[in-house]
């Protein structure tokens, strides 16, 4: 048996400890589940893969609850058998994906700011069960987190029985680079007292007490994070650009020298951004953002960062490797927070972070779509985009100007499904070049979209489109032809192409 | 001549009055020229009128800027003579609108809290003048304002050259009911401290002082607020709905005894909810809001409300009649705050302010359209809807469930144009019933909505189409037919019915 006779540091109760079927034991069919992690990190592992083999058993299903996407022994375990009837409140795994673009899962995405807030207010109904990942245990029956904080803080607040997994891959050196932090629900929230990224303001340990843990769980499994694609051409002409457009805005005095916080989204083309900084002349640079991946270690390396907010480390297996290896060094300039605070809009606000985030689609007048494929089928869902889009500074996306090897144009005449609205967004980005959206009617901005962001085998397409729009609407706000709006993605439906 | 002597609180400054005309004589051609106002509260008339008269004789255009909508004797009277070429950011005006829907003034709407910010970052051009009314100057050559707050501060943080026009149908004795705090710009950013409703954090002027005030106009035109339609049946039942499902999440624990700061859009379906709550037995009410309406009169002359927050007092001619008469009583309660404090999403998410606003349309999904009618007609923009949706504790949207006698359904198969997405909308209301999203899937949500907020004379429709798109995708995440998505808005516009 796994020795965590070290991380339970109050003896009295280490005849909790036992094995993690005995543990899914304790979970019921049609129980309300809660799980801690944020993105494949800090979430439970051992107890979710013997439950799924229960589930294979005996047949039953339970709801779902996690603050962000987790790890595919959870997610992907559970889905394969059938195990999951509902699930909030954001995924990225592809069989969990399946079964929500068939109907087996109902499944709503809701802004990674607020799930904790939608548990605490009762908006969401309460957790029977909490399974949490933790490095330690302290004497007060608290509980020392790993990799992410997520929304555990809020779902042990509201749940009476907690399984605890410690997981012995974790570093005991993660303990104290964590700032939890907890909000009332109103009336009684007082301001959030973080004014720079670094600012530590909470505790290292999440609360929850002897009295509510049911069970321990050694676990031996480590993080099963996700590898990036490399960098491509697009991603490396996109990070270019848009660290020459931060300097552009610094010479005009629009930005301060040193920017303000940067957040940045999962993916390559994130990962692309925050290399093109590790290359450029910025300096004493500060992260505020939800997901720690590769790139901001290389920054970090760089020696051009003083201070990094996060609600996760979810990086490549080789940066997990090197972030552990390295953690005395990193604990110095990163806190890990959680995701009601990384996300809140009321710090974003004020400390004026610089949104930066990947769409699926954007259409000619700036709205974005981050979440539908064809206006239907579910690719992950909102997570924080619209958080950081609609609080921060300035709000950037990009994306490839085509997917599908060119079949598929990335700006089309309409989204067909809106996550991000015109009103949200200064700036779009594709390899193609830069549309700054600020000040532009929708119309110049459409002009503008089209001429720097779409492919050139389909700018003609689109113009054609806004005039055509333009002239049978005499010229309104907004000219749409709505028999022709979607007729790019319906076509790309029948024929495998927009064009 | 107007007698202002009593209004200057600095007689070495009584040779910079002068009359609107020469007042109006310091705007250029292709001047951007920012106004005071917020609703047709607060903002100058005598110089813009005498504006107008020189653009209908030397032809000639300027931007306007204003934080919201203003009076007819700017937007208006400015669009008749073809004066604007560009305006920005909410506008409520029926000359300006044609205007802006038949290619003639480039127009962009933006989020009522994030225009100030816009300002002072330089992502808009400063302006090169500003034209602001007030009830009177200080000896220092700071502005007491009047019946609204706006943007004034961050206009005239950002430009050297003011004309004041002192309007005496404004009283006095408004001085002290104005809270201004100044933001400034990350990263020198610190809390905002307001943490109940009425609490006072900044001066009772705006900053502006002699060295900027060019010329001081005289003018006695009263502020031209808009009649309200009288409530009709289908907005007492949604006042009626409302002030029900507020009683019933008292009673379920999720709201607190005496509700959360109420956010009211304008209108009368908001007025007729105000209504229904001055009839209820709740007492000790906060409202934290934009626009004070007559209802809000109504409801702290029946002894309910403790506090209130606003950027304007936006009432009917009799609504504003009644404040003037009893302002030293509303002063006790009122506090009129700048729009970037009133709609700021830290103050609203930390106080959890409950948002209710009007939508055109809404669709199966929960998606809502606030702004563009059939795609592309703009009706007036965004305003506050976005800030408080976002950020609230509980949003909430209402619409008769029906327009134009029954041949517009305001429940439809998808949007046609999205400025609330699904994951900002927690109820939707019409005079049919309330849909609670909390916690569904789209198919549930879609379900909800047409049983509890459609029209009969439609439901069978739109349950026809929810069934279709259901099978065609196999039962995708948000399953819709991208061919048949806008049809309905089509339909209207082809045959003038949805039916």
């Amino acid at each position: 048996m796994i020795d965590i006779s070290d991380r339970i540091r109050n003896k009295a109760y280490m005849s909790r400890v036992t094995t993690a079927e005995e543990a899914a034991k304790l979970i019921h069919p049609d129980d309300i589940v809660a799980v801690s992690g944020f993105t494949p990190a800090g979430y439970p592992k051992a107890v979710p893969l013997a439950l799924a083999k229960r589930i294979e058993r005996e047949h039953f299903q339970i709801t779902l609850y996690a603050g962000a996407s987790i790890g595919d022994e959870i997610d992907g375990a559970l889905a394969r058998v059938h195990g999951i009837s509902r699930r909030f409140s954001y995924h990225t795994n592809k069989d969990l994906r399946r079964e929500i673009n068939d109907g087996s899962v109902a499944y709503a995405d809701y802004h990674v700011s607020v799930f904790a807030q939608m548990l605490r207010e009762g908006f969401m109904k309460r957790p029977d069960i909490v399974v949490v990942e933790a490095a330690a245990i302290t004497k007060e029956g608290n509980l020392i987190p790993t990799t992410s904080v997520g929304t555990t803080p809020a779902m042990i607040d509201v749940c009476q029985k907690v399984v605890v997994e410690i997981n012995v891959t974790q570093p005991l050196s993660l303990e104290g680079m964590h700032d939890v932090y907890d909000i009332p629900n109103p009336p009684f929230r007082v301001p959030i007292p973080i004014v720079h990224t670094g600012d530590r303001i909470g505790k290292p340990y999440i609360t929850c007490g002897w009295d509510k843990i049911v069970a321990i769980v050694p676990c031996d499994i480590p993080d099963a994070p996700r590898s990036f694609k490399p960098v491509d051409d697009a991603g490396r002409k996109m990070g270019n650009l848009i660290v020459q457009f931060f300097k552009d805005e610094v010479a005009k005095g629009r930005l301060p020298e040193h920017l303000l916080p940067l957040q940045s989204g999962v993916g390559s083309v994130a990962n692309a951004v925050i290399q093109g900084l590790a290359k450029s002349d910025f300096e004493h640079l500060s992260i505020f953002t939800e997901v720690l991946q590769d790139g901001m270690f290389t920054l970090i390396d760089a020696g051009k960062v003083d201070a990094v907010s996060t609600a996760s480390i979810s990086a490549s297996p080789e940066g997990l490797k090197h972030f552990y290896e390295h953690i005395d060094e990193y604990r110095k300039k990163i806190v890990i927070r959680p995701q009601e605070i990384s996300n809140n809009p009321e710090v974003i606000r004020r400390i004026g972070a610089i949104a930066m985030n990947t769409a699926i689609e954007f259409d000619i007048y700036g709205q974005v779509n981050s979440t539908h494929i064809c206006g239907s089928r579910l690719m992950n869902g909102i997570g924080g985009s619209g958080d950081f889009a609609r609080a921060g500074y300035l709000t950037i996306f990009f994306t490839s100007s085509t997917a599908k090897n060119g079949a598929i144009s990335s700006v089309v005449p309409m989204c067909s499904h809106v996550d991000h609205t015109e009103h949200d967004v200064d700036v779009l980005c594709t390899e193609q070049g830069i549309a700054d959206l600020r000040g532009l009617s929708p119309v110049e901005r459409a002009r503008t979209i089209i001429a720097n962001c779409a492919h050139p085998d389909y700018r003609d397409q689109l113009t054609d489109y806004l005039n055509r729009a333009i002239a049978a609407t005499g010229s309104q706000h907004e000219p749409q032809l709505l028999k022709e709006a979607l007729s790019w993605q319906q076509r790309y439906l029948e024929t495998g192409s927009m064009k």
